[in-house]
């Protein structure tokens, strides 16, 4: 999985119908709590994620696993809203 | 899934009868609305996305349910066209 | 999907029985029809593609969907000889 | 798979209830047993190891075949807990 | 799939036992045949691969294919040892 930070949403009217009530946030990709990485991707959401808040995404076959539903064509999805991060120093 | 740019178009005669019928679209992918990288990819198309259109593209076996069609030997597919990309600021 | 020039071949003789018959291609990623990445991975072909072609490339599950096949071990398969490419400009 | 070593733990209360009891561990990927990579990523366990610990990281869909249930949305999972690395010289 | 060099091997005591039995080599991956990347990753080996040897790895799900067995949570695999490329200069 990924660590990331959601930056935006996005709508998409002209979509396949299979992702209807799907939420669409952008993600940025973090290298860790603090450090953002130039990629980004959208996921899906299925915790109630907010802008700035520091998720955990997985990605794959596994985001359909989360969804629940096999025929969703979801690639990656938000799957956790992590709350601390232990570097045991 | 990615965001990016339909920036062309491309034909294959001498190809997968299973891909028979399918739009092969270019994708550049984009970091976010406007910055593009140097990334570009082909995807199948199911939402009739043209030259231009900023669009949502999912990738992997996701493809592949995105065709309603498991026999599709995809393996990326452009499955809605952005509206609006909101950054909350 | 990725497009590609067919930049070589390979022999494996002490390889998986289950990928006897399959010719092994290797595909230089182009980001487009002309730039060349430093990125190159091994394909089967079920085309006949041949040296210096511009082919197009399914990775991951979608490769053995191409060899319509399920236990032959491909992550990659040239699916497509392409024609040509319209950038609509 | 990935060598990695283990730089961290994180918790997240609001999850995908299927990850629940689920240890989540943040690995930097290694080139080798001794160079660490940009790259970091969140993983399961299932082999108990600890911070500082040299592992072996499977991705994809083999990490719910490592989990032993399908419907656990892991994309990556700690598989072995490295004792030795041979070079040959 | 990639072009490799067997560069070492690995040893885990603490591991998922469904991966007993397996053999860890590390890989380093190769632009072409004489040109290695940054990039190493562990593959399990079926076909008697050994240090120095240009090697055929296939990735992702296919690795459970070459496997012949559903269960090993592996995610890279060697499949054939190279014998010969052709650059068809």
């Amino acid at each position: 999985m990924l660590i990331g930070k959601v930056t935006g949403s996005l709508w998409s009217t002209r979509k396949d119908e299979k992702l209807n009530g799907i939420t669409f946030l952008i993600v940025t990709v973090c290298t860790d709590e603090t450090t953002h990485t130039q990629r980004s991707l959208v996921a899906g959401d299925i915790v109630g994620a907010g802008l700035g808040d520091l998720v955990l995404v997985t990605e794959g076959s596994a985001a359909r696993v989360a969804a629940s539903h096999p025929d969703v064509p979801l690639d990656a999805m938000i799957v956790g809203i992590i709350d601390s991060v232990d570097r045991g120093n």
